[in-house]
Parts: structure tokens; C-alpha cells; sequence
């Protein structure tokens, strides 16, 4: 069996787990039998699926969600249990042939536009329009949000992690331990990678939505080990000629030849811990990526130090992620045993000179190691500090690839923090982001609504005193529309009955509810954001592949003005209407709304 | 079939979906065979899973997950396809026994101990223990701790809000559209019960743990009539007779009375929303719950205002719980409609007089309405009023019952906003809570974390530099020590070697770290906080049901001081260690931590 096939098959028993149905409000379940009840069983509705304000302060969104909406879709059907549940639950007048409807009840008249699943996407221009039996499209309102509020909200975090740490460095979602129950740990490894994510350490979400997973050990690993006794084999077969090699004498031996290069004495390193990078070396030979922070050295001698790593360690005035001030903390602690110590110190002296003792006796069985990953302490400074040490061995025993070592950096990281750790010129490859990233702790909830905008051909409109709520009635379409040099420029609403905006034409965009906020917009391109993904009971247009999805993402972004993307204070893109959706909305209002009287 | 058989088949497809050995980080299965090759298959260790800080600024957090951890222990097993996955995931050079042996791999050696679900449960003691083959033990974490994470931060938080909301107030959870996933919505709403709440909107959630399930229609349902012509059928049989009633007569013409009694004219309400509430009346003439905040008045009298009424809008700065001041967004809309109004008037005048009418009207036909939902607005203010409303009509028309209708509040309300709600004296008898309390908010993880303690009953401590962060060695036992009061007076670590501390004995009581604080405590009772829940293959202990975990929830929390649960700067409970054990971990940190040298 393939792995796509795996990966389906995987799929589907999770779809059919839980995505049923049932998971939805109990009002949706009520409001269709009160319109079952009222003959209301043959109108005709269309609902919009939309936000109203872009997640984390931003002003953008990614939309994501789109492919599970529509497994929903096809296998949406009331089970018997579901039905026999059902009549336990409602009230004991509810007519019998009710149930008998719920039964027969698909989608099959129901018709699903969407915009591009992995397109940016702003508030008010509907994500999803559904139209169909006003009970069917009911029916499906809160399953709908369920699926396109986090999706979407983790897909734009993700995307947002991407752009802070730029192209060029590495991003893992290591958050499952901290999500919101198990799928939502499985939401948030698939919505990352469409995100901009390059891995998660995910095992099942890797192998549902065939994402590469990532990971190597744990501090526990290193504190298994006590001493060198407690290795077990010391024999790696040479990765060419086979000849057996003796990791443990190897690495003895280049960790006394190691230490005088970085001015580090052997002694000051954990004998645990080698035991357990050599157990893991002879494990994973050509994966050889290890935590070097778990242990403290074992004796503290300033003079030690190079005189180039002293000077950072009196200067710098790091970032430090997760500590607040270590000297204020430690002067708690009544064993003042690390006295004078920093991690920064014994993360550079114990760790690293295991490390780079094993990754050299490594190098002599014919393998390359592939790097370190630092789990606290001032990340920044830390990875400065590992890269001078490897290029330092690199110069020491000409071995150039050895600057190029990975350098992982995890531990409680955030948007800010990337973004502080690039202001301070940070040597790190690769970020495993967790908590921060898969709760979406900036923001936890997206808040898509789904909106009545027309029923039997008559448009609604929901009127609130509080403007941002009033709801844009009626059939609609949306479009892209972009500038000479490629940028999209603002999206148009019209009503479904007007043309399409055209290339080269003038087209007046109106905002929506202030009267004199107008412009004329030339789009060098038009594009019309609504494709018909569901009809006739069955999927029109197939979702794409995950990576496909996660390309769309980034070919959407990079559509985006700069200044839109930015982190701080980024300007709004502009959501419009045509004159004549204009002129419909403020009709409606006017006929909807009172006439105040002042007396 | 019965409910509770219904209720168990849907849980294990669900444990059966996602809760499964492969839902776990890479890195768990890369330790493994790591320790494989390194001869580490028969070593035992123990493995402590705590948390280091109560969430939510609050001062105690609820232990919950423990049936769903059971459940995974028995369901252990790595399946063909799982097995197949990790053979083309991991590096090539893996030897292929260790997939033999991860195939026959189950939890059969594992014992598990845990503090029974629904305790309440503080910093650094640990909520499981796991013992057993050190590689068994490590595979487990990532699983244990996403299960026990989130389902303690959610039981905590339903029980916080459950706290401020008083014990004679409804609370339903009405979190699925926002939550994070759908699995994210489920874990909610079982929790949520758990920790409190008497029922959720999520229907899946009501079928496969048998929570009651609540609700009734949201606004589109209201907007989806038009006129009074929209309503199908009008006849409503009476409870009692069987004869047809006419509602949409009754409820025409008590409209008029009631109109008269509170000084509103029916011109000022909306013929849509009286067709739909009659709709629902029909419908559910037993479960009449209606939603009041759809419509706007038609017209805008001051003068039609009672003098109480008025006085209250004049002098009320009440709490608003979602627009900021509507005033200033009102200044945006070009459209000066809604000039003079409030949303306060809108819901009295045209929403509390449909629903009085058709409530009116059913009680002639032998039904009792239930009452209404308010879902925007100022809540505070909105329930006084519509109390009021209901008791003038209980005086006026002799119907006693009407002054105790329901009112039902929703509209993203959290733990703050009913605390504001309390000191403003509102009326409300139910909350429906959604986004913030099914998100958490507040604080969206726990950060519970699972530490090696002990290796072939060697102990191993994590030294860091934040004491905070220093895991407390060993195989140790808690104890909960109450005063005479009844109270929980501290909770105390002991190494596993020592007696049980007794009823009436002193028992000296250390800070874990700090060498001073000490007190001698004479128990009145002692509770011995863990049970083996796991053991030989098999549950133990059976889980107990839902109900009385949620019981357990209260009852535990009864045992603990006010002041350790007030919202607003709470005392922290103590957590200590026998002497002996505090001697244990500072012979241990000696040992493991460097002298520093001063040069």
C-alpha cells in the first residue's frame, strides 16, 4: 500500500469519525423542524460565510478548511443512531415524519461556492456561499464554521510565522503535547504546513496528510544516561568500507582534541550526556541532530573561556525567551550551586563539546552529523556562540561543512520572538514552535459567521447599530482585481446580475457603507474569486493536494502589497462594492430601518 | 438500542480514530529505538506528568483526562499500517527487529497511578505516574499530555466560570463553531460539563457522552419571515382539549393588551418576527425559548415610554458587553436611521412584545413558554427591564408563573463580563457561553509536562537555573492533609519509602526549595491522592462515570478556602515535601550541580 494510499484511507476513518452531522448546535436541529413545521420545506436560501475582522492584528487572513467542508458535504447523512438520538432528545410532539425527512436528507441540492482554498482572503467578502433547501443550508451552518474558523485561523498564524522568519529558515510545528484535544493537535499539523510550515512532529498527522515529520530526542534521553558505563554498543560500521569503528574511543579522543581548540577542558562535560549522543550517533548515524542544553558543566573556570567568547559573555544583552532575568530567579534558590553560571555558559561548555566530539568521530565513519537544537537560555546569543564554534572546527580540522551545521532553536517561541532574535542577528536554521503557534495564543478563535443574505429570491438584510455588523444582503459575486505590476489592488462585491468587471475598464469600488469613500480602479487583471466546488449531490471541482494548497498560499501572499503583510501597523487592503450593490444595500436599509421621530 | 450503548460504541469510534500511538512526536519513536540499540529494553523508569503553574491567574486548576488516558493505554497497539509508515519514515538503516518489537508492543508492563479525575489539583504534584520499560514509558508522553492538557484547562475553566456565576444560574456551552476543531468542540463540551456547566449546544457531544443538549433558533430563523403571511399553519392544538387554537388571533390580540401594559405601540414591533415566533410557538409549543434581539422598532417614540423605563435609559451606563460605545460607530453610518436608538430599545419594544403576545397566546392554549434569549446589547440593563415586563404582565393578566420566565444571555460573554454582570444585579437565570470559554481564552494551553524521576530505581533530577523549573526526584507518594474544618490544608510529596503521614500526628511540611519556610501540620484527615488505575494490562479502577466526575468536580472544590478561589488576587495553596524528601533532593542537587570557581 502507497503512502497516498495510506494516507486516504487514514483520512476517511477520521472524516467519519466525528465530522457527522450531529456536530452541530441543537438550535440548527430545532430551527429545522419549526421550518419543516411552517412549510418552509421547499424555500430557497442563500447564506455567506465570512469574518469581519482579520486574526492577530493583522489584515490578512488565509483561508483554509475548504477540502473537509466538502467531505462533509458528501457524507453528510443521519445515521439510525442519529435519528434514534434525535428522537430522544427533541421534544415528544415533534411529528414522526420529521425524522423520516432528516433521514432521506443529503446534499444533493445543494450548491457550494468557494473562494480558493490557501487564498488570502479579507473581512466581509464571503469565504463560502451556500445555497440550496433553506433547511439543508441551515443544517450545515455550524459544521461549516467548525471547519473553516480554525483552519483558516491556524493556516494565517502559520503564514505568519513564515513571513516574520523569513524564507530561508526552517519552521516545525512541535504543539500537539499543548493543543486543544487530539485534533486539534491534528488540525494544527496540516493547517501549519499549508501555513508555510516545513514539518511537524506530528507521526499521525504526518502520516493522514503525508507531511514530513521531524524530531530527534528529548532531555530524558540524556538524563537515561548517568555515566559512560551505561553505553551499551560503541561500534559504528564505517558508512562505506563497513570496517567497524569505535565510537565511544573516537569521540574520547576528539573531545580532548576539540577542547583545546575551543579553549573548553574535557572535564567540564557530562560523561551522561556523551554516553547518550553516542547511543544516539550509533542509532541514527546519518540523522545525528542532538540537544545540547540538558546538562550544567561541572566546573566553572573564567579564564577558560576564549577571550572572543568572554568578551560576548560581558557585552551581550540578549534576548532571552523564556527566563525573564536568570540572576534574579537563581538568588531564590538557597543551594547557590550554579553561582556565576549562566545557560549560555553551560549550554556553549558541556553540550556542544560532546557534540562536536561526536559529530567528528562520526565524520571519521564516513558520516556528517546533521546539527544541535538549544531548548532554552538566550536563543540568540547561543546560536551565535554555536556557530563560532563550528566554524572555529571547521578552520581547526578542515572540515568546511562543520560552519554549516543546523542549529534548531525551540522553547515557547513566538511571532515576537523571531522577530526579536532577527534584530539580533540570531545563527538559527531551523524554529520547533509549539504552543504559541498550534493554540493560536495571540488569538484563539477565528469568527467566521454565517449569514442569511437571501431566501426565496428576496434578499436579507441583518441591520445592527454597530455598522461592521450589518450583513451585505443578496446573491453575490466577488472579484480580485490587480494592478499593473501584479499586486492585487482591492475586491469588488457586485451583485450576481452585473457583468464582470473588465481588464482595461474603469470600474467605480465603493465602500460599502460610507458614502463618499469611493475610487476608480483599472485592473491590469480581474480575477473572480468564486468557483462552484459542490452541486448536484457531488464534488464539481476536486480540493487540491495539501501542497498544492501550501504553494497557493504563498503565490497568494506574495500578490499582497508589503506594507498589507507587515507586522506592525500594517494598512488595510480595501474590500468594496459596485455602485449598483451599493445602491441595493442602502435601498434595503432605508426600507428596513425606522424612521427616528424626535418629540 | 439505549442511550448509554449508543453513547459507548461512539466514544470508542472516536478513541478508536485519533487517540492512538502514533499521535505522538517523532521524537518519542527516534528515543525509542535509540534506547533499543543502546540495550536500554529492560530498563524501568518512572515518569512524572505535573504542571508548574495553575492557569488563568487563578490559584488551583481541576485534574481531568484520566478515562480518555485509560482508554489509549488499553487501545495501545501499533497497527500493519502504522508499522508500515514508520518503516518508510524512519531512516533507512534502522535494524527491522525494532519493528517486530514495536509491533508487539502494548502497555501490558506500564502501571499507572493518577489522582482521581475531578480533583483539584495543584503546581509540582504530579497527576500521573507512570512506571514501567523505560521505552514503553517515553512512547506514551506526547499522547498522555495533549489528553490531560486540555481537558484539565478546560474543566478548570468551565469550573471558574461556574464559580463566578453562582450556583443557582444555567450555564451552557455553546463553543463548537469557534472552537479548535471539531475534536476541539467535543473536548470542549465533555469538559465543560465536567467542570460545571449543565449542558452544551453541541449535539454530537450530547450522543456520545450523554450531556444534556440545549437550544433553540438564531436569528436567521427570525429573518427567514417576512410578514405575517408567511406563517403555514396558525392552529395549534390546546395541551389539554386537543381543540384548534388560532395563535396567530391569540397572539394578535393579547399583542394589543400586552401593548397597552407596557406602554408600546404593536405598529412598533415586527410582523416577521411575530410570524416566526408563532412559527416557533408551534413548533415547540412546549419548548418556547425566543430569541428578542432580531428587529428593529419601526418607529421611535420617547414619549410611548413608560417613566420607569425612561428613567432607567436616561440614567443607565450599564455594562456593555461587546460594542464598546455604540454611539461612536453610529457616527460612521451614512445612513442616519438608527439615529436615537439603542439596542435597548430595539429588544424591549419589538422583540419582548411579539414574545409576550405569543407566549400569551400559548398559555391559552395550555402551554407555559419557557422564556427568551438576549444576544446582544447590554445585558445588565436589558434582563432588569425585560424582568420587569414580565412581572408587570404576571400583575396585570394574573399569571404568576410569567414573572419567573427564563432569560437566557449569550453574545461572547466570559468570566470578567459576569462579574460585571453580578455587580449590576441582572436577571439573568442562564448564560450561554461560547468562543472564550472553549477556547480558553485566557490562556489557551495548560503546560503540563512529563519528567523522567527515576531510572532502574536510580533517581534523576532536571537541574535548572529556574528553581521553578527543577524537577523533584524520585518515586514519591502525595498526600492532601485537611484541617478540623474540613479544609485542605497542603498537599505533601513524601518519598514512596516513608509511612503514610497519620490522622492526628504532627508532619513537618517543607517548601521543596526554600530552606526556611517549614511548618509542623497535625492532620484531621489524610487523603492519600493516588490510586493504580493501571496495572498487569488492565484498568484497575473503572473510570468513573461523567456525572459523578462532575460531582467529584464541586465536592473537591468545596475542601478548599474561599480565599484560594476568589477570582481577584487568590492565596496560593501550599504544595510541600516531608523532610525527608526535601533532604533527598538537595543531597541529589549537590551531588549533580557544579561548584563554581571564582577566578
Amino acid at each position: 500500500m502507497s503512502n497516498h494510499d495510506l494516507t486516504c484511507k487514514h483520512k476517511m476513518a477520521r472524516q467519519n469519525g466525528i465530522v457527522q452531522p450531529l456536530l452541530t448546535d441543537l438550535y440548527q436541529i430545532t430551527m429545522a423542524y419549526a421550518y419543516w413545521k411552517s412549510g418552509k420545506v421547499n424555500d430557497v436560501a442563500v447564506f455567506d460565510l465570512f469574518f469581519r475582522n482579520n486574526p492577530f492584528q493583522g489584515e490578512f487572513t488565509i483561508f483554509a478548511g475548504l477540502e473537509e467542508c466538502l467531505k462533509f458535504l458528501q457524507n453528510f447523512h443521519y445515521s439510525d443512531s442519529d435519528i434514534e438520538y434525535l428522537m430522544q432528545t427533541l421534544p415528544g410532539n415533534i411529528e414522526p415524519e420529521f425524522f423520516a425527512y432528516l433521514k432521506d436528507l443529503t446534499c444533493k441540492d445543494i450548491k457550494l461556492s468557494a473562494i480558493e482554498e490557501g487564498s488570502v482572503v479579507f473581512p466581509r467578502v464571503p469565504l463560502l456561499r451556500v445555497e440550496g433547501p433553506l433547511i439543508i443550508a441551515q443544517l450545515l451552518e455550524t459544521t461549516l464554521l467548525t471547519l473553516v474558523n480554525f483552519a483558516s485561523l491556524m493556516a494565517t498564524n502559520a503564514a505568519r510565522y513564515r513571513m516574520v522568519a523569513g524564507k530561508n529558515v526552517s519552521l516545525l510545528e512541535f504543539g500537539l503535547r499543548r493543543a486543544q484535544g487530539p485534533d486539534g493537535g491534528l488540525s494544527a499539523s496540516k493547517y501549519a504546513y499549508i501555513g508555510g510550515f516545513d514539518g511537524t512532529s506530528n507521526v499521525l498527522a504526518g502520516k493522514m496528510f503525508n507531511i514530513p515529520v521531524k524530531g530527534t530526542h528529548a532531555h530524558s534521553f540524556v538524563t537515561s544516561f548517568s555515566t559512560l558505563d551505561d553505553i551499551h554498543s560503541v561500534i559504528l560500521r564505517h558508512a562505506e568500507t563497513q570496517e567497524p569503528c569505535n565510537l565511544l574511543d573516537l569521540a574520547t579522543e576528539w573531545r580532548n582534541r576539540v577542547s583545546s581548540v575551543i579553549d573548553i577542558s574535557p572535564e567540564e562535560a557530562s560523561d551522561g550526556e556523551l554516553a547518550a549522543l553516542i547511543s544516539y550517533a550509533i542509532a541514527f548515524p546519518t540523522g545525528f541532530l542532538a540537544l545540547v542544553d540538558t546538562y550544567d558543566v561541572k566546573r566553572y573556570h573564567f579564564q577558560g573561556l576564549s577571550s572572543r567568547h568572554r568578551q560576548h559573555m560581558n557585552g551581550h544583552s540578549g534576548y532571552n525567551s523564556n527566563c525573564g532575568s536568570n540572576d534574579t530567579r537563581q538568588l531564590k534558590s538557597p543551594i547557590n550551586s550554579t553561582y556565576g553560571y549562566s545557560t549560555v555558559e553551560r549550554t556553549l561548555r558541556s553540550g556542544l563539546l560532546n557534540f562536536c566530539a561526536v559529530a567528528l568521530a562520526l565524520n571519521d565513519c564516513g558520516y556528517r552529523a546533521v546539527g544541535i537544537r538549544i531548548d532554552s537560555g538566550d536563543l540568540a546569543y547561543l546560536s551565535v556562540l554555536a556557530r563560532e564554534t563550528f566554524e572555529q572546527i571547521a578552520e581547526a580540522f578542515k572540515l568546511p561543512w562543520f560552519s554549516k551545521l543546523t542549529i534548531v532553536a525551540s522553547n515557547d517561541i513566538n511571532e515576537d520572538t523571531i522577530l526579536s532574535l532577527n534584530e539580533q542577528g540570531h545563527k538559527i536554521d531551523c524554529f520547533g514552535i509549539g504552543t504559541h503557534l498550534v493554540t493560536c495564543q495571540r488569538q484563539p478563535a477565528l469568527g467566521c459567521v454565517y449569514k442569511l443574505v437571501e431566501i426565496n429570491g428576496q434578499p436579507r438584510i441583518k441591520l445592527s447599530q454597530d455598522v461592521g455588523k450589518v450583513t451585505i444582503p443578496g446573491h453575490k459575486e466577488a472579484y480580485r482585481l490587480f494592478g499593473a505590476d501584479g499586486h492585487a489592488l482591492i475586491d469588488l462585491l457586485q451583485r450576481s446580475s452585473e457583468p464582470a468587471p473588465g481588464v482595461g475598464q474603469k470600474v467605480l469600488c465603493r465602500h460599502p457603507f460610507q458614502e463618499s469613500k469611493r475610487a476608480y480602479v483599472i485592473p491590469s487583471k480581474v480575477e473572480h474569486l468564486y468557483k462552484v466546488y459542490w452541486k448536484d449531490g457531488r464534488v464539481c471541482i476536486q480540493p487540491k493536494p495539501l501542497l498544492e494548497v501550501r504553494e497557493r498560499v504563498q503565490s497568494s501572499l506574495r500578490t499582497l502589497r508589503q506594507d498589507i503583510k507587515r507586522n506592525l501597523n500594517p494598512t488595510p487592503y480595501k474590500v468594496a462594492v459596485s455602485d449598483d450593490l451599493y445602491n441595493f444595500i442602502h435601498d434595503l436599509w432605508l426600507q428596513n430601518a425606522p424612521i427616528g421621530e424626535l418629540s
